[in-house]
């Protein structure tokens, strides 16, 4: 009896996590309200007061459910890349997919660039440390090209891919999608040597990028919900 | 007396449009309200109306005053440079100081990628336009690599650089700024051929940058205020 409703408990919080990145994905943090989450969710504004005290609250599940998957994602981008800089890229394509497929990603990453918020995920740092990461590894790897400046290169690359990232999410700029095939082809050139430039692909590999935007479908379907925080 | 009225009128839409784009960038179009834009102009709504229809009518108006000054500087990069891989790259340098430096060019940006908005200026179409031409007239003047992918290579500098110009409108990346020139440090190589991309600067051409931005104070000081609808 008990575990029957701590079911239905979780089962209505993934509702509700699920229909408030639909709003806040369509209307913004700012417009929308308790009512049109619990709304969407089929359940009343009391019921979500159960799981959430506020929009504030489920604005910062719905931003961690997000971290949460693309760290899933990009863990699965490094462990199948012996080469630091082809695991940024496949990285970063992984994360276009899942801005461009998952409500929920694409949400928490509006959500966590939304400048009237006041909390937010500090996303773009973890970016940018992931890639100041990868780009001393590949370094240390001998991957890279003699004269490449790694903070210059480590922001331009951040700042690019976050750019790119901004306009899948908004939808904007229909063609934002294939750019970061187009950015890699010129950068992966420029950044590696020679030698390692031939075997990179710019595009992504095309098994992890399934296996890991594939993390995103097996989370709703068979991962325990305090695993992700779904 | 009609001239000094009209003079009068003159300076009072251009504080009305100053004000409004100190308040849209600050808060957004959505929090705005017309009395927040009219009590920065130190006007009454009332005077307000007499220039504007509505709110809708005073973000088209800084939109407006935006993109004229952007195609300004656009237009000086653009005359100064026998390259066009420089004049390119010195559009969007001087593009990102006038996002960096002036308000009205801050907030028209802003609100021309807000996508609570219902009519919005085609700034980014003009800018993968402009991008465009810029790359054709280098593929005419032999500037480029022979394996430079046009179509590829516009979406993948047009994306890039308007989420680098994202940022550093949202405030959101103080590094945003600077890595314009890492990107274009990696860029030119891929996109030049080898004797073009030794005189390129990545960084722009200073000389030209001042010219170009400095036409956003020049528009403040001298000029007519039909000439830029400012």
């Amino acid at each position: 009896m008990l575990a029957e409703r701590s079911d239905r408990a979780v089962r209505t919080r993934r509702a509700l996590l699920h229909s408030a990145a639909r709003v806040f994905d369509q209307n913004g943090y700012t417009l929308t309200t308790i009512f049109d989450i619990s709304a969407g969710a089929g359940v009343s504004p009391g019921a979500l007061h159960f799981h959430f005290r506020n929009k504030q609250a489920v604005a910062d599940a719905v931003e961690e459910a997000c971290a949460s998957l693309l760290r899933g994602a990009g863990r699965i981008a490094y462990d199948a890349n012996p080469d630091a800089l082809q695991a940024l890229t496949d990285m970063s394509h992984a994360f276009a997919r899942l801005l461009r497929w998952d409500v929920v990603v694409r949400a928490g990453f509006r959500l966590g660039t939304d400048s009237t918020r006041a909390r937010r995920q500090a996303l773009d740092q973890e970016w940018h440390s992931c890639v100041e990461r990868l780009l001393a590894e590949a370094a240390r790897n001998d991957e890279l090209s003699p004269d490449v400046r790694l903070q210059e290169v480590t922001c331009a690359v951040v700042t690019a891919t976050t750019g790119i990232g901004l306009q899948i999410a908004d939808n904007a700029e229909p063609r934002a999608y294939h750019a970061l095939t187009g950015f890699w082809n010129i950068f992966l050139p420029g950044l590696a040597r020679p030698e390692v430039a031939k075997r990179m692909e710019p595009a992504g590999r095309s098994a992890v990028l399934a296996d890991a935007v594939g993390i995103s479908a097996r989370a709703r379907l068979h991962l325990q919900d305090d695993e992700l925080s779904l």
